[in-house]
């Protein structure tokens, strides 16, 4: 096992020179090959897939567990288009972040450059094996994908059609590694090779993530978790507060932008509270107070400690009644994930307070939690939401999938 | 111990939420007044810094190490000037990165945000101490400081002097921390703390570096040590060639930015080596070289396997004649260490070439490397150079030492 992790990460290192000379145009036609090859050999991949799906029943693994596994015509469709709009996103590699000429002549360019060798380790959605593939080349990164071993046949198939695309189009080196061994120890070797890989990224369940972040000697950039606030201030405008409050609950439930706290100024509480309730009801959603919120709300079951820190993922929220926005702004700060906050207000400086003083990756003003999401800020398809600070911080594109590189260019100057 | 770990990191982050809400004029106005304390404390400085020459040399601790750990008159003056500098550069915090609007109304701003808290763990330079703060501070973050044991006494009088100025500016919290246990349990402690210590940045030699990076749950950004190639196209300007080697070998040969290899292209070998030599002799430099560089320079020592991979910090070359470019990018890339490599050409293809696929920091054509710096490239301070790949590459200064978040304000949309 130890010999097949280093020859691997050995061959990503090499691999990851070799991709680091293809240019765009280049990189593109061998995504829409990829594409086209999807959809050649959807019949392959829905047998093989299959077989991940009748053993996932006989492991008695749970229905919504097999909904994520399961591929389908659509899916397929879905996959290979996604690769066709990679395709057709800026490539970032060789852009300039910033240029400048230094009085001594020197000129100073910092470019984008491909991050290398990242290791990507996630679950069951075998669709996540061909967007990892797509973005990660796309942006000049051979990609090391470590699926869960429930969905093994479907990612196998689904690497040997895009290895076999790659191959195709005339590429003498892999793009990609898929680790189909299913020995746990793969894992644990693979998140010490801090030489040779250069970045992980988990993606999955907390249980997963916090066990690559305690093994892991390689960078890592995670998504812990969305308990994401709405702070309705004193003075606001109830109608919208109201729309925003319901759409950032109810529209989708299971997200991880979905609002899951809501903190009312206590000024605002008494005729506030009772005409939420009376939305959230009908959606069925159920809600949780604080004290002073059960005494406005009667008849609500009471939020406990834990409650605060929870990602509930589903139609239930919890409200509290706040002094003021110094306490929204601590409250959040303890007791959130650092995703996404929204202050709905009609007093600006409140939200330029909040907006600088809540730690979050997303701080928003006056719109619903669930506009975090990389398409909605136009930055094309992504690969995840960081609530980390370091590199990448909130929707992760191909611009978050890039470092850089200082290019300086003089004509023999020397120090003096 | 455990205990004093956990009250100072919950201490930390408290005070980052403090220190996020002073803005540029108020911080400049602290640094002014720590600046002077320096010079006002001079002589107590002095005399803890006597104390911990004086066990230093006790210990037969090498000169040079009691050379890096003495403070005089000069050196408590600059790190004053240093204080002063930093308060005169511009502040990033706040500061958008991109603005744009989407078509439903949005307005997206990227905006440089403090990292938070970060430990800084170095060894014997009492002067660092004050320079991270200034940095830190400057930049928004809470500083923790773990300096090297043997300069305690000096570290311990710094921290007190720069809390007195803080306390007298008027601010009701520490913005930075200085952790003067001695016991090695505290580094192992305070590294597990990723939930209240944001960063982590090792400054020292490559075995506190690596024991950092083993022992740490907290993203660390790490500099190893800086290999420098630079690379002899066979299309060169002698003169100006032969002028940047010497200075980069011989300018200051024991910083990271010095160059350790020369690869010489086949073409040009023959005849720039002699000349070369002949430069390098004037200065006394030890050259190494591979066989056929020895088979041109008679007399020099033959270079082993692990000299390529070697950083000397000393009067030393290793020199290399290599077929061509390709040759050259691919030796870089396996021997070098990520930091600073020059191509001398004047082909403008092979230089674009080399900028391209030489995966490190810096990047350099027709210029010596030791223009690898933050002040060379007009960043002012730097708090150090970075040989990682995420987040921050190459010199670091203030911008470096900031995070964003994406700040978006709306009208009452909700996503449909």
């Amino acid at each position: 096992m130890k010999k097949y992790i280093k020859d691997l990460v050995k061959k990503a290192r090499q691999a990851s020179y070799k991709l680091a000379k293809l240019d765009s145009e280049r990189k593109n036609a061998i995504l829409y090959q990829m594409a086209d090859a999807l959809l050649a050999n959807k019949e392959a991949i829905l047998k093989e897939n299959a077989k991940d799906i009748k053993a996932a029943a006989k492991n008695k693994l749970s229905q919504s567990f097999i909904d994520r596994l399961t591929l389908n015509d659509k899916r397929i469709h879905e996959m290979s288009a996604s690769l066709k709009e990679v395709a057709g996103l800026t490539d970032p590699i060789g852009k300039p972040i910033k240029e400048y000429t230094r009085p001594n002549g020197l000129n100073i360019k910092k470019v984008r450059s491909p991050i290398g060798v990242i290791l990507v380790i996630y679950e069951a959605r075998p669709n996540v094996t061909s967007d990892c593939i797509g973005l990660l080349f796309k942006s000049s990164n051979i990609a090391i994908l470590r699926g869960g071993k429930d969905s093994i046949s479907s990612n196998k198939i689904i690497g040997k059609v895009l290895t076999e695309a790659v191959k195709n189009s005339g590429i003498d080196f892999s793009p990609f590694f898929i680790v189909d061994n299913p020995d746990h120890k793969a894992v644990d070797l693979l998140l010490k090779e801090n030489e040779f890989i250069d970045l992980v990224i988990p993606r999955g369940g907390e249980a997963l993530i916090r066990k690559v972040v305690d093994n892991s000697t390689i960078p890592v950039i995670k998504h812990y978790k969305g308990v994401c606030h709405i702070f309705i201030d004193s003075s606001v405008d109830v109608e919208k507060a109201l729309r925003i409050c319901v759409n950032a609950k109810v529209e989708r439930p299971s997200v991880c932008n979905a609002v899951e706290k809501i903190l009312v100024h206590k000024d605002a509480a008494k005729y506030f509270l009772p005409l939420l309730k009376n939305e959230l009801d009908k959606y069925k959603v159920k809600i949780k107070g604080d004290s002073k919120t059960c005494k406005i709300l009667k008849g609500i079951a009471c939020a406990k400690e834990e409650d605060w820190f929870a990602e509930y993922l589903d139609l239930i929220v919890t409200i509290k009644v706040v002094e003021d926005i110094d306490e929204a702004i601590s409250h959040i700060n303890f007791y959130g994930s650092h995703h996404t906050d929204s202050i709905l207000t009609k007093n600006v400086d409140n939200a330029k307070r909040f907006t600088k003083e809540v730690d979050s990756a997303c701080c928003f003003v006056n719109i619903s939690t669930r506009f975090s999401d990389g398409y909605e800020f136009g930055l094309g398809a992504e690969i995840g939401i960081s609530t980390d600070k370091l590199h990448a911080r909130g929707p992760m594109g191909l611009e978050e999938l890039t470092t850089y590189k200082w290019v300086v260019t003089g004509d023999g100057q020397i120090r003096e």
